[in-house]
């Protein structure tokens, strides 16, 4: 039930990234639930993981293994080898183990992501048995099958495509993702495995990265609830023809650019996917002192459930947002200099409700299916927007019903 | 929807504390939504309040009133009177002069309070007409109209009464409040009002309610928004023949701890009337490194939505507890050293699945209408209860639908 058009868009190929998947019977449908990524030997990669104090055990391995110029990732969907102990992280090894034995690597060039239910052992038989199949599909054409494997509670496989032309030569930027609940992002979300034909070095590639996700990934938020899975991949080919970007080359800033707006693009998707999700709500909080300030308000309008359940009723129900910004814990703020628009209608003003507000022109906005909750706080210039979803019966029917 | 049996206790009177209703029409109902307390003039009062940046105008009125030896409260219910600007600070003063009009008093001895929906403006003429018929009604043995006067959401009235014996007296405890949504009290929550008949000093008055309202109302959250308009008033009208209770009074410990077990018990109550709860959680966290991370990882679990809608579903759903905790913030913390327990049924131990757990022991404690969640965390020795309710299709229904 996603807000919105979510077509998945024609991915082009991303030369030297090939994607193989199969179906290793770990989720109890009969889909595919791995995912093998095989990148070209020159091509570098990037990631960044939760922050949840107790990340996944394939976390911990796809970090120590990011040092070791990774070449290939393991996704599985259906089981998220956390909370799992000693043996899970055996579990993850031995899987890490398995891929290099069926392509002929080094285990610790394996970059290891599991999603799914907590707490349950990895089937790793099941995982090596089906690793062959997955090596057998490897193209550089399967991005739709990849994003469909890597699914849980989504309602669609999420893609975004796009070509920037660097000194007239073409570099793509291809990425999936997956996730609808626990969903606040916190370094990186879910799972998100993205891809770009263009040269560049690891580190600023890294750091490329590292900001996009802060910018994207970093202020959506479903539920609240951080994972202890989340990780977004950016691997680079190097296979474009396009002149190799470096930190003072003129074309940095238009490939950062692109990788940010990539990941907003697929931080969004996540969010029109959210459980239950019936509405898109991007809250701008403008005239901040600082953007984490901003980012602050936003995320507290963000999550309060009472805010979320009013605009599933479609009620424009302006107290419950001035209470949100009220207690955002932003100091010496001053009722009387902040302003509440619903789109373009402004309904807090002067501490109270606007004059020019009705009722009527708020409720026009709030039967939109994607609102924006602009907070203007009168302090400063800083901008920050986040994207959240509305709270809906199927949002507690989803997660009253799926063991993550 | 009630979690457990909350029949309204047998109220006993405070001599010196006399409380008046009425209807004024304030609700859409015919039901009483005026409250008037009449203190004698020799009574003490302390209180503490919200700490919402946005606090509504009857809370900017009341604070500056507390120090001018408040003898009368005025409480609605059916109207916040917040998110009014300047209007609302005029209704609000206007309401006191109303009281000190109608029973011949000052102004600014008047704490107001209001409950109810956010940004209308209070229908003071109703208030006002309807004055005489409370101060006609004032008497000492009003606890429970008073305690359905203030009733917005909540499905039962809420009341506690206790006695301690002091120097072979008698000192009496009565308290009545009102919450059920908009409920992650900061200072105070939403309406408390507590009465005692013992002889104390305003100062110390205010420094016990104040450590109590920390230990019990800060601790409980239904959906973790801090209201506009929470406020906690304890009267002392000193009419016990209790000898005074001063700071370095052998007393001064018993007294303290009945006003934070009746604190405790209210707080309760407003958990018990969650909007839409079927369960009631206590999180005891433990073995902690200061009380302080004690309550971050409780109010963590606490508010997560995931925790909550599992809890609905009596689903031992522990991988979600432990995901809330690894987000809880708290630095360095071992995941092999945490331990989770649903009740006395051990589910997580080093890192995973306890060896001992069975889904069938898990299911058990489940499906019971109370549950202790208790987490340990192997730091310290500090510990911390936080009360919660879970997340239900009621939650969103109630939420939906109501314009607070």
């Amino acid at each position: 039930m996603a807000v919105g058009q979510c077509d998945f868009p024609t991915m082009l190929d991303i030369a030297g990234i090939q994607l193989g998947t199969c179906c290793a019977g770990i989720k109890q449908t009969v889909k595919d639930d791995l995912l093998l990524v095989q990148m070209h030997e020159q091509a570098v990669c990037a990631a960044v993981f939760t922050q949840n104090a107790f990340c996944a055990a394939p976390v911990h391995v796809a970090k120590a293994n990011l040092s070791h110029k990774p070449r290939w990732l393991l996704v599985n969907s259906g089981n998220a080898n956390a909370g799992t102990g000693e043996q899970g992280m055996q579990d993850a090894l031995t899987s890490c183990a398995a891929v290099a034995a069926t392509v002929g690597g080094l285990a610790n060039q394996v970059l290891p992501f599991s999603t799914g239910v907590i707490g349950q052992p990895l089937p790793v038989q099941k995982i090596q048995a089906a690793l062959p199949n997955a090596a057998k599909n490897l193209s550089e054409s399967n991005w739709q099958q990849a994003a469909k494997a890597i699914m849980t509670t989504d309602t669609f496989p999420k893609g975004v495509s796009n070509v920037i032309t660097i000194a007239g030569q073409s570099i793509t930027i291809n990425g999936i993702s997956k996730g609808a609940g626990m969903i606040q992002p916190n370094m990186a979300t879910m799972l998100a495995f993205m891809a770009t034909d263009a040269k560049i070095s690891q580190p600023l590639l890294q750091q490329i990265l590292a900001k996009a996700v802060e910018q994207s990934f970093n202020l959506v938020t479903v539920d609240g609830d951080t994972s202890t899975n989340d990780a977004c991949v950016l691997m680079a080919s190097g296979c474009s023809l396009a002149p190799e970007i470096t930190a003072d080359s003129e074309y940095y800033a238009v490939f950062a650019d692109a990788v940010l707006v990539a990941c907003k693009q697929l931080a969004e998707l996540i969010i029109r996917d959210g459980e239950g999700a019936t509405k898109l709500m991007r809250i701008v909080v403008e005239q901040a002192a600082t953007q984490s300030e901003a980012a602050q308000v936003g995320k507290t309008i963000a999550h309060s459930p009472l805010v979320k359940t009013a605009f599933f009723a479609s009620d424009p129900n302006w107290g419950r947002i001035l209470a949100a910004v009220g207690r955002a814990g932003v100091q010496n703020m001053v009722l009387e200099d902040v302003q509440i628009y619903l789109d373009d209608v402004c309904i807090v003003k002067n501490g109270g409700r606007a004059e020019s507000y009705t009722e009527e022109a708020g409720q026009r906005v709030m039967d939109q299916e994607e609102i924006t909750i602009r907070v203007s706080l009168g302090r400063g210039d800083a901008v920050q927007e986040v994207l959240t979803c509305d709270f809906s019966y199927d949002y507690v029917k989803i997660n009253a019903e799926y063991r993550t």
